[in-house]
Order: C-alpha cells, then structure tokens, then sequence
C-alpha cells in the first residue's frame, strides 16, 4: 500500500507530549477530534503483542473532554443520551451512546460523574461540543459548557497494575472498573479512572496541569524498563478482537443504537428525557434489519477499499467496517453491519480484495 | 522538520477522486471533517506560483454539504447565524460566521440558498451538523438536516475562465462572485459556484453523482494541457495573502466574530433571532481588546511551535495562528490574534524561532 505524509498545522492540534513521543521514535499519526493521535511506534503488530504481554503509555489526548457544569447540567447530559443517568453515582463513568432527534448515533463517550452538577463527557470522534452547545442555546440552560484542556496517558497492558502500583501505591490497585479518583505522586493530584480502549487492563490518567503530566511520563519511562514498558497506541486488531466499538468506523450517525449493541443503554421505560426518544421507542417497535458482528476474513492484507459482505449469490448483505491483520488468528479480524439472516455464528460470506474474493465468517464480538 | 505518515482508516474518510489523485502524486494529506484533503502534489512554493499562474484542480470534497430543508429551514439556518439571512436570494451564496450562545465562532461556512425552505451549508471544519441537530431537536424544528454525499471540486487560478468555457460554454463565464447555476456537460448536470478558497478566481463544482464527478474530472485533465492545468490543493501562503481565513487555524470558539473582522456579518438591529444575540449586544458594547492582523516575519521556515508575539519588553502581545512561506515576500507571511494597540500596520514585533528571536510587522490583511 502506498503510503502518505501527513501536513502539520495549528488546525491539527499537538498534545502536551508530542515532543516526548517524536523522541520517542513515533512514525504515522492518525487525526481525532482535529488533534494528532500517534498510530506506529514500530509495527502494529510488534505492538500487539507487547499490548498482551507487557505495558503501554499511550498519548490519547484525543479523547477530549466536554465539561458540563451549572445547575442544569444533569438534564443536558441525559438530553444526550438513551442511557438512564438518574442513578449516577459521583466517581464512575458511564459508557453512552448519544443520539440525536432521529435515534441516530452521535457519538459513544464515556461520561464521568465528578458531582451531581459536575460532569465530564470524553468523546469519541466528533464535535459533541456543538450538539451540547446547540441543545443548551436553544433550551436557555444554566450550564457552562467547554472543551477542557485535559491530556490523557492511557497505561494499558497486563503490567500497568504493578506498574502504577509503583508509583501511586497499592490503594491504585483497588479503584474498581470504569471508577475513577484522585491520587498523588510529587505533591501532584491526578484523575485517574480504571479504563482505556483495550481490553488488557489498565488506567486512564486525565492531566490537568502539563507539568504535573510531564513529570508523570518521564517518571513512568524512567520507571519502566523493568516492565518492559514502551510507548504504543491503540491497537486495532486488539480492540477490535476485544469487541471495543470505533466510532466513525464501526458506528456512524446513520445507525441506532439497537443495531450497534447499545440495548441495554436505551431505556425508554424510565422518565428520563432526551431528544431522540420518540424515534427510539418507534425503531424499537418495528426492530432492527441489521446490527454490527465480528468476522474473520482468510487473508492477511486488506485495504478496506472494498466493503461489501457478500452470500454465494454475490447477493450484497453486509459492510466491513474495521479491518486489521489478527496475529492471534493469523488472518483478518473485523467488524462488520449484517443483515439480521446472515448474523449468526459462522455464516460465511465472501469479500473482494484486490480484484479476487477471499471468504469469511460471522463470529462472536468479543472475537474469541 | 521530521516528517510523518497518516494511518488511513475508514474513519478518515475517502473521497470519489481520491484514487485520480493519487495516481496523480499526491505525497501528503491533511484531514478536514473526518475526511483526507491533499496538501502537495510538488511543493507548496512550485504550487504557489503555479495557481498564480495557470490553473488547478483541487479535491475540496472535505468542504462537507449540511442540507436544511423543510418548513423550518430558514429558521434554522438562522438561528446559527448572526448574519442576517432575510432578505438572501435564491441562486447566491453567503460567507456566514456560526455563533454559539456566548457568541463564540464555531464556523464560518458559505451557505446557499437553493429555494426558500432548501439550503446546503458548505463547512469548514467542525461538525455543524451536531450544532444543527441540537437546536432542531430541542425547539422540534419542522426540518430535515442531514450531510450530503457532495464532493467538490474546486478549479482554481487565473486560466479557470478559459478551461470552464471550454467545458460548459461562455455563460458560465457571465456567472457573478458568489453567485451559483446549473451547467450541463455530456447530458449531465452540475451546480457550479463561483468562489474558492483563493484569490486568484475561479469555480466550485458541486458533484452530486460520483460518475459525473468522475467523467468531468477526467475530462478536465484531458484538455486541460493547454492551459498547464495541474492537480492542487489550497495553498496557505495564497490564501494568507488574500486574507481568506482558516477555522481551527485562525479563529477559534474563544474568539467573537468583532475579532475575526466579521463586524459587517454581525447584525444587531434587526428582528432575526440567533442563539448569541444577547451576547454579541454586549461583546459590541463592551469592545473588543484584540483583532486579526495580518503580519510578515523576517525568516524563511517557522514551526508554529512557539506562537507567542512579543514586544521590544518581551511582553506578549499576540498570537502566531497561521504562517507560511512567502515567495512573493521571501519571508513568512501569516495571520496573527493582536491586542488592540499592537494591532496598527508596520507596528514591530519579535518571535521565537528555534530559539532565536527574529523580527516581525503587523501588516494589511489581505497582504499586499
């Protein structure tokens, strides 16, 4: 595949450790939410496994955060969502799907409850700031509402527990998944959740002030030679394999949240109110035609230049979504929208790479 | 500087040329609405003095098409603008800033008209679409908002009149500055505008059928050896010295339409209603302490990695959002944020360059 430099400019935002993982050896980036995330270090796959095995730094300052804060900030987030928040609980994270008027998918963040009128939304790829801003004009709500300049590290990796033991104490090994409180290192305070886009294990930790957020990276490279500990990225066959939706690839505006697994997050039952409410209740009488599986297509390379999921008949009856080269299963991993008849387990399908069809198969999402 | 590569994925979309273009030598992209936009094909100086001369084809698909339509549609529109849109006429377009509620710039599209409940708002890169669906949603708007599949083509230079004659005939030559029509070429039909992201004339080709998109294209490129037609992209030196504004580089939501310099699109006065209305009455009678300048700095390569303008006491008076090499000038040539008493042409400055300060002048913008 050919291969492409990126142009640099203020309008793709640099995060406070861009230097530090320049230095670090980092060679592509990818863009979200108009800011530079690093994709290669050495080769995905190199970083595969090293993902399963040892421990990760990952720069995600991508993710960014929404703080909505003010007397109206509940109903603005639950205005957002499907997900019933009215028994949020100050010191977790929700993971949600947003949805506009028409039950469409806007975004899957995870939202952190810091008080009952204080909260976080750390989103996917999309300017859930505007739909915020649009909802909170029109509705006059007293809410403040801004992109923080928070910087995450992502430790991820079966070794982040010891290693931030190491640095933050044992008390660090007891925050419970999708918790988050705040720990000290140097007189510094940090946010640190129990979370991160992989399914290996580890910690989010949302700097607020650079320093304290340099201080912490250096610390954490000079640390972690005895873990193994390099620089990495989200990896695409692994979350993938792990079942962790990307929005914008697997999940887009024209789908709801029924056909992306969200139906436990849609409760339509409850008095909560958002906008898309009525579309919902309406999608979930007439049911969904479709919803997104795992596949394994038998190649290695693929460049997802053609999309379509195709039965015996050259019938079309899927779309591959997200693709990547599996080391674990030696071929294709991905995610795929099926259509209802053809989404169980091991129904098989063909799919054109480079001008020849290669088959494949529906599996479990997460990939087992 | 190092250079980098961009990881493609699906969530950085493709265009329908995408694959012309880079046949074409495409060597780099920059991502614009989730989308990939080419950046060089040669170098940004040979392509400089080449739209400066001749004429270009640019893949500008990432200028995203949001369509209003319905009963409420004008309204709308409206509501995101503080430009006042009643007395717009069909068959034009409209540079428009986008205001939230605090009159913070979350856009600045151009918006056309296409009949009175039907209008195509033409992004620049934010998603307008979530900022539309919020308000829509929240006042159940009788409107139906979605992103278009247009893909555009922007042909861009001082031979575009004689190449587009060529094509859709000398009528096309009698279309006005932001004004668009329907123009036939091979029994199809394209809505064509005039306007570009350049100052050196030319046309916007607005491609509602990939196939069509496709045989113009091609057709273009056939004939277009006379006029030393060349594939492009915008060129930041160009549009610097036009003065034409780039949202995520120059304007940001912190900043308020007075201090981008749309004071003459802001209206108070009349009776449209827009979310930043209050707000705005109070930014004009509070005045505003700093302004868009253009500006010309006394070296040849600059990073954007220090951005602050200092004075002759080393206080900061200004912000660097957009520089480029001029070859006109033979200097860096870019678009600053200044306080108001720094903001008068020819006022001196000093940036940090590779840790060396070199001098700087506040300039006209355009740059002339």
């Amino acid at each position: 595949m050919k291969k492409f430099f990126i142009s640099k400019s203020r309008r793709l935002r640099s995060t406070p450790f861009t230097s530090r993982i320049e230095d670090q050896g980092v060679k592509s980036y990818t863009v979200y939410n108009h800011m530079l995330l690093p994709t290669t270090f050495s080769s995905v796959e190199e970083e595969y496994l090293h993902l399963k095995k040892d421990v990760q730094v990952w720069d995600v300052s991508v993710q960014r955060e929404i703080e909505v804060s003010g007397k109206d900030s509940q109903q603005l987030v639950q205005l957002m969502t499907c997900r019933d928040l009215s028994n949020s609980k100050i010191g977790s994270c929700y993971y949600v799907p947003l949805v506009d008027a028409n039950g469409g998918m806007l975004n899957d963040p995870l939202i952190y409850k810091l008080n009952d009128d204080k909260w976080r939304i750390c989103i996917a790829d999309s300017d859930v700031l505007l739909f915020a801003k649009g909802i909170a004009g029109s509705k006059n709500l007293k809410v403040n509402i801004f992109e923080t300049n928070i910087s995450t590290l992502a430790i991820q990796g079966p070794k982040s527990f010891k290693l931030m033991e190491e640095i933050f104490g044992k008390e660090i090994t007891e925050l419970k998944f999708f918790k988050f409180n705040f720990f000290n290192f140097k007189n510094n305070k940090y946010l640190i959740s129990r979370s991160g886009f992989s399914k290996q294990g580890g910690y989010e930790v949302h700097v607020e002030d650079i320093k304290a957020g340099l201080l912490l990276y250096d610390h954490l490279f000079n640390i972690g030679n005895k873990y193994n500990l390099k620089p990495g990225a989200p990896n695409h066959a692994e979350r993938i394999e792990g079942g962790l939706l990307s929005y914008g690839n697997d999940m887009l505006i024209t789908d709801n949240p029924y056909e992306c697994g969200f139906e436990k997050s849609v409760n339509l039952d409850t008095n909560i109110n958002f906008l898309g409410k009525e579309s919902l209740k309406k999608i979930k009488d007439k049911g969904i035609t479709r919803k997104l599986v795992g596949v394994k297509i038998d190649t290695k390379e693929l460049s997802l230049s053609d999309t379509e999921l195709l039965d015996i008949n050259s019938q079309i009856i899927g779309e591959l979504r997200s693709a990547a080269f599996s080391p674990k299963f030696n071929k294709i991993v991905g995610i795929s929208m099926i259509k209802n008849e053809f989404s169980q387990i091991t129904t098989k399908f063909q799919i054109k790479v480079d001008k020849k069809y290669v088959s494949g198969e529906v599996t479990n999402l997460p990939i087992t």
